[in-house]
């Protein structure tokens, strides 16, 4: 059975797991859609005042890393395996970015998930993007069996 | 016609424009296969030693943007309108990351390019990105026309 | 300014410009999400009664493109640079397709669409889908210019 | 371990598994890079002479399909999970598409191939795609369960 794992919840994660990168995600709403947002600070930022390439996958990474995780429970170790994105519109300057995210598909081995970025306010996104994970075999409730989850996780 | 900017010009060019990412990258070798080293430290990685996903995005599209300014000189202010990424391995611990850079097109208004990184020595390539570009229009000689260049590059 | 062209003549553009694929497609809604029908046949199916990834190609292809001409008219000559799906789910046997499309980008010289694909019926989509067109120079009302629009589009 | 299949087995099965669309392919070399030929014939054609999208994409896909097949034998059903394409240049009027495939992984659920589209003759790409194909489990030759009828012992 699925688990459900909380707003809350998915924030002590990131806390815990991935220190050097949790304060620039808040974990505004889970559920059907799940809204992240990047608060977007100077080391995020390119020439121009507009948010880094690299800044915006990464709130796309974590946004459907945490929606499957929403579904899964924190011990998933998901990897990216395969990602897309479109940049179709430069940021505004000093406004946070708000990710909105689906997932399309949960199996057994790949998850795909869907993103839609906004600047805080903005009605058009500036941009969109798709990734899979790699979903690790998980473990069933055998009692024979109590190999603690690994702690690292190769790309599939 | 295209003019050809080398190694030493392209590194100096991402001091002077990228000073938060600089240290970085180093231009190995330019040409029809251009060569970016990212010099992995500490920031780069995630739990249990890998690259970051964002930091293998940010390798992937500086290779891609330097191998265009390798052919249009370093005025042109491309900014990138799509990704596509598989990350098929995960990368060694201690070991900086290669980019071997191709061009598949620079049009008139869009640029295509092709990387596959490697751990430093390794074999098989632990990520493959391509990534389109949007060149502004480029000025044609024309004296009456003495607008300098923006410094801001809105995303096509 | 831009014109909206309704699902009947995007139904009567398709048949007059695409007549060998014409049949394969009906304009079933337009408006912020245009939805098309892919009437499945045997043509389009695989050994074991799946529709052929190509096929499934075709259909976002098409929805995007008539998704473009709905909001610029029927004259434009767009052409897909960009392509990324995921194919989810196999389609379920003797069902047609639908494709539920909107568009996230329509710039001056870039649009960017994406297409969610449901066997008709189902409610998890069997594919997803983002494209990018290249939009060719509109024609300004500068009445002494009068070159007609070039029947052929190179790819840009 | 893996064994190889050379391209005259490729172009057999090709015509045994996939009637409907085996004559339009020719493998032309197997080997570290798989080359495959696309007849170009009407039905691949839009208007103004340009191969089809549909018609690229299907070349890209059976191509890493049979380089996959190549190295594991010709009873694999992988199936295609991700797609990503640049469409670069349109195809050269009356000529054959010839596709240059590499296979960047294959591990033991996903494979990654990618692929350059030429005009015959031409040294341009007109088309670049790189997929993702799922892999089904393999038997592994395991003397203790070898008999595919035999009722499983009763589980924990």
């Amino acid at each position: 059975m699925e688990e459900s794992v909380d707003a809350a919840e998915l924030q002590a994660f990131l806390t815990r797991e991935f220190p050097q990168v949790a304060e620039d995600f808040i974990v505004e709403a889970v559920g059907e859609e799940c809204v992240i947002r990047l608060r977007v600070a100077d080391r995020h930022l390119r020439p121009g005042g507009t948010v880094s390439g690299p800044t915006m996958f990464a709130l796309a990474d974590v946004g459907i890393y945490l929606a499957i995780l929403h579904r899964l429970g924190p011990v998933a170790l998901a990897v990216t395996t395969n990602c897309s994105m479109d940049f179709m519109r430069k940021p505004e300057a000093g406004r946070d970015l708000i990710a909105h995210v689906r997932l399309l598909k949960l199996g057994r081995v790949l998850a795909v998930g869907d993103v839609l970025i906004y600047s805080e306010g903005g009605t058009a996104p500036v941009a969109r993007a798709s990734m899979t994970y790699s979903i690790p075999p998980r473990e069933k409730p055998d009692p024979a069996k109590s190999d603690p989850a690994k702690p690292e996780a190769a790309r599939a």
